[in-house]
Order: C-alpha cells, then structure tokens, then sequence
C-alpha cells in the first residue's frame, strides 16, 4: 500500500488545505460589481422578502450542504475536537461536490454540549439545503440528530448513522444473493454500538432480518445487563429476543453474518470457523478491521468486506450520502425518511449486475452511483 | 444608468446564486480519494492534535472568512430577515474572493436575539479564520461585536461600523488636501447615528477632528435630551461640546463638511448655501443619497462624494473590507485595532496621487488598493 499518510500531508501543505469558494459572477468593472453586489442586489433580496421560495431559484442555499461535527468522533481517531477534524470535513465537502455536484460546507463547532450545538445549527440553518452531521459520538449524536429533524424544515441525516447503515444493507442484499441465505433466516451479529451499530441494525431489522444479536464492548446486549443506555435498551426491543448472554466470540457462533462498527481484531479464524457455512464478514473498522482478511479467509468466510479502499468490497458512506442529498434537495424534502433509507440502499445494490464475493458493492466511481441513489430518494419520496 | 436590477435578477436566476464551493485535489480515482480522504486524511488531523497551529497550514481554515448577519439592517432595504439577506452575503463573499483572494462564507442566522447570536458565532468560530458581521441593526451590532472581539481569538469585524469608517475617513484626508482645510479647525456635521455614523464620528475623532456634531433623525444629539440610547449618550464624550441643539438644517450652519449615513433627500442646496466655503458632501445613502449631485453644486459644494458607482467619489467599503481581512490574517493578529483602522484609511488616500474634486478616493479597480490596506494592516500590527 502506498504511504497515504505521508502524501496526504504532503498535499494538505501545498494546498493549504482543501477547499476554494468561488465566485460564478465575473467581478471585473463596475457593471459587474453593480450586477453581482450594490445597487443591483437589492432587486433578488426583494424577491426573496415578497417571497421566500426565490431564494432556491436566487441563491446557492439550495445546493449547499453544511458538514457539521464537534469532533468528538472523527474516524477511528476518537475525539480530536473541532480544528483537528477540519481535514475530514473538508474532504467531506469536496466529495459532495465531486459525486453530487453539491457546495459542502465545513463548519465544525466549538462545543460538545447537546443543547449548545442544536442551538447553535439552528441557528445557521437557514443558510442551507442541508446539513449532514458528522463525527458526532454516541449517544449525544441519537438525540442531536432526532431534535433537529423535529425542529428544521430542511434534511438533516447524521452520515455515521444512516450513510453506513445504507451501504451495510446494499452490501448485506447482495451477499445474501452470493450465498444463497435469506433475510429471513440468517442469524446477525452487529459489533459496535455506537452510532453506526444502532442504526445498521435498526435498518437491517427494518429491511425484514429478524434474527439480530448487537454486542458492545462488554459482549452481547442483554436485558439483566444494569449498564445499558437508552439507545441500547431500545434495540433490545429489535434484537437478542432468546435473551442470550456471552462475549462476542460466542455472540458469532452459528451466526451467518459478522458486522463489526468497533475496533480492530475482535475477531479471529476460529471464530469464523464456528461461524455456519457461507459466512459473510463486514470488518469496518478504520483502519485496522476486526479481522484480517486473511484470517477471515482462513476461517472460510465467503464473503468479506472492509472499509478500506485498497480490498475489494469497499463499504464506505461516500456511496451513498452524495446520492441521498442529492435527491432529497431535488425532490425539496424536509425529511429523510426510512423509505428512502431502504430505496437507496436497494438501487445502490441492483448496481451490481453480477454481485460476487468479490464485488457485492459498487466502487466510488462506478457508473451512475450518485445517480441511482438520487433516483431512489426522489421516487420514494412521491410515495 | 442601465437598469442593474433588472440584470441582477436575470444573472442570479440563471446561475441560481453566486457561490461555488470546489475542491482544490483532484478526486479522480481511489488514489487521490485516499489522499484527499481516508485513510490519508488522519495524517493531517493527527498533526493537528498534536500542535493546533497547524490547522494553518493543512487545513483552509486561515483563508475562510464568515460573513455572517441576521438580516436586520440590510443595504438600505432594512430588516428583511435572513434568507432575503443571502444574495448581499453571497455578493460580500464573492468580493472577498475577487480582491482578497479570501474564501468567504455567507451564514445567515434565524434569529435577531443578541445572545442567540453570541452564542452560535462562537460555536461555529473554530472553522474561520476570520468574521465579517455584516447588516446587523443598530445598537444590537455594538454588543455583538464587542463581546464577540474580547472572547474569540480571531479577527472580527462589523463592516458596516468600521469598513465605512475607514473609507469615510480616507475620502475626508482627500477632501482636506483639495479644499486646503484642516483637520484641527474644520465643523464636522453626522447625520444618521446608526452602525456607521457612531463608528465614523469615532475614527474621525480619533483622528484628530475636533469639532463634529452628530444629528439622528431627532436633530442634534445633545445632552439634554431624554431619548438616548447608551450609545448616543457615550458619543457626546466626543461630540458637541457646545451642547447646541436644533435640526439637521440648524446643525449644517457654518460646518465644513457634511457626512451622511441616514437616508434619501435631508438636506437642500439651502443648506449647503449655508455651510462654509469649500463645502465638503459625503452623502452615503443608497440607493437615494442625502443630497443629489445637482443640488449639491447649486449650493456651492466643492467636494461631492456618495456611495454609488455611477457617480465619481464613490465612498464604498469594498475599498477596505478585503485588505482589512488579507492584512489581519496574513499577521495572524486576533484583533483589529484602531491603530490599524487609521492606518489602512492614511494607506488608502495615499494611493490617489492628484486628489482633486472628481477624485478624492481609489476606485474599486484601482492597482493596489487591497494590498495597501493590507499592508498597512500588517505593518501597524508590529507597532
């Protein structure tokens, strides 16, 4: 693999980082000024007060997103704060514009409280189309998202959450069609029950699998366990309905699926091997997955996927949150709903003409990704 | 004049707003994915954790500026709210661009509640490198500015207090050279105690006028009157030492110059009949200024400067508010001072080599208006 580290430093340095904003109106005389700024201005901001549905067809709100965190969990890094995950942002951004044509904006606030950062989106929220929150650390994520899709008219999605459990299901859909398992059937093990745990196994258990078991740092969730948070007895509800009890490595015997959303080598070969037949490994982990792959491969995974780009079956939210705004800007949503949730990930699944162990998910430049996720947003949103 | 609203609406319907957000790597395939973004991109996040001024050099932070109002006080169109206020911001932003090379961002707020905004300017300041409020109400923009300078670490200004100021000031330097007068001795006349005229009654002073007297839309600001706000009666500090009263016509007798930040038509060719020899007009309003041209030099004036860009003398912000931000942000300053304000107005009527009646202050095209005032910014930092 190469060096990324020492490139991306490289890059960051000489580009002082990653982000230009430009204008689209020439500013070169005093006609053009008087176009672009004073007096001639005055005459959309009238518009827009008589009413205020021209400012989509008179500003850029429409197609800009904000990328808000406070850095309290940026990538596999923990919290690092809001200055240190401006890189992460700022890349962010510039994939919205690359894949969905969308102005991303970085902000990345100074304040980890609840109250303080819902005030402090809604406060600038009318500046937006949209905003994807991003980075934000369980359980304050589940509350901070929840509040602001009650209170703001625009769409709000908290990437970490529903971006990963979108692509988990696409992944998920055709690894069932590889193996020949039903949803129906197959028994789930999601590891990890921070934001994106939550929210693929609400999702999955949306989509129709039933038998799901999450396990957090101290093992499987189960109800006579006296240190669980809110979001965890909730999916209790949706999840472990024998009540079963044990660490992860017996959590995964006789499971069909392994999903991990936690940290580096949890698992190992001979958990795969107690593992039933066709097993299907989604190691996410960033940047070392909760197997190797060729530890999973040794344990006789048939299918295995990783969140990193340099092996096959990338499954990475880059997928999926272009498309998703996209659509939802288009179709002038105020909600992201479940129904576009499941739409998405069904259309980015369909991608794939011929899934394969070695290509259940589409690639970042695969053909009509974007497209197709914006399409299955638009169409589910007239339902 | 050509009809600038007309094209204004036309241009920004066509381009659907002014902004475009763009990314400066290149994100071609997964190599330059992985650089721009992850893995890579913890690299320069972790530098930054490491030592938070490096956000300087990897990430955009040091070159963005927000523009940030609450739409209470916008041009002359007064408080159209936030979202009608976008194609000004927008506009704002695209100057910064053009002239400063600055890469600016529009936020417009929902709310109007002085510490609402205090409180989400300081939530999102981690992102910028520096804050324009702009179109903020009288006297609201006084706290909010001064709370926001004692507790951020990066430059804030409200342009429409100390940008006018400074190009007010730098015009009036002018206007002195041309009538042969003398800052010690001239009668100095403010009509409009808004954001502005509170602003440039203290620059000029600090400058070294002596005699100014301020009029709001009452009359003469004297110190019997029992309608004053905070800030009114603070600026008698400065102002009518005489403690004259009567009307704007009243407080024009005698004077040398005449400054005004109000509105449309306050004053007559009368009036400036009335005035001393070498009359010197600042009328600011817009789009309708206090005074027209006409009746301006029926009364005798010999100076006569507006703030629009079909007339000579056009007494804009533009002038300064892009090299205020390069120079406060290029000497990483966290304050702009007052030493800096006179500085960049000297630096900027230094640059009209012949100031004459049609000329007294740079057009906006002018070679080298940004970087003298960001020059001046700069050097007046190491004092």
């Amino acid at each position: 693999m190469k060096d990324y580290a020492k490139l991306s430093i490289e890059e960051h340095r000489k580009n002082k980082g990653k982000l230009e904003i430009i204008s689209k109106f020439p500013l070169n005389n005093r006609d053009e000024l008087s176009i672009a700024y004073t007096p001639g201005v005055a005459a959309p901001c009238l518009l827009i007060v008589k009413d205020v549905r021209e400012a989509l067809n008179l500003t850029s709100m429409k197609s800009t997103v904000a990328v808000i965190t406070d850095g309290s969990s940026v990538l596999g890094l923990g919290n690092i704060g809001p200055v240190a995950a401006l890189p992460v942002m700022e890349g962010k951004c510039a994939l919205f514009k690359r894949f969905a044509n969308l102005d991303a904006v970085p902000i990345v606030l100074g304040t980890q409280d609840t109250e303080e950062i819902i005030s402090a989106i809604k406060a600038i929220a009318p500046t937006f189309g949209g905003i994807n929150l991003e980075d934000i650390s369980a359980p304050r994520c589940f509350e901070i998202e929840e509040r602001l899709k009650k209170e703001l008219e625009i769409p709000v999605m908290h990437d970490d959450q529903h971006g990963t459990a979108i692509v988990v299901l696409a992944g998920l859909i055709n690894a069932l069609k590889v193996t020949g398992k039903k949803k129906e059937n197959v028994k789930v093990v999601v590891n990890g029950a921070g934001a994106a745990g939550i929210a693929i196994t609400k999702l999955v258990h949306l989509y129709g699998f039933i038998d799901i078991i999450m396990c957090d740092s101290k093992g499987i969730i189960h109800k006579d366990r006296d240190d669980l948070t809110k979001e965890k007895i909730e999916i209790l509800k949706i999840t472990n309905s024998d009540n079963k009890n044990g660490n992860l490595s017996e959590a995964v015997v006789g499971a069909d699926i392994f999903i991990g959303v936690s940290k580096g080598n949890v698992i190992n070969s001979d958990d795969v091997k107690r593992m039933r037949e066709g097993a299907i490994i989604f190691a996410m982990a960033n940047p070392t997955p909760e197997i190797t792959p060729e530890e999973a491969q040794s344990g006789g995974a048939s299918i295995f996927a990783t969140g990193r780009s340099d092996l096959p079956n990338q499954v990475n939210n880059s997928l999926v949150f272009p498309g998703i705004f996209r659509g939802a800007i288009d179709a002038r949503v105020s909600k992201i709903t479940d129904q576009m949730k499941l739409a998405s990930a069904e259309a980015l699944s369909n991608l794939v003409k011929n899934p394969n162990p070695e290509k259940i998910i589409p690639g970042p430049f695969d053909e009509g990704v974007m497209e197709s996720v914006a399409k299955a947003v638009m169409d589910a949103s007239e339902k």
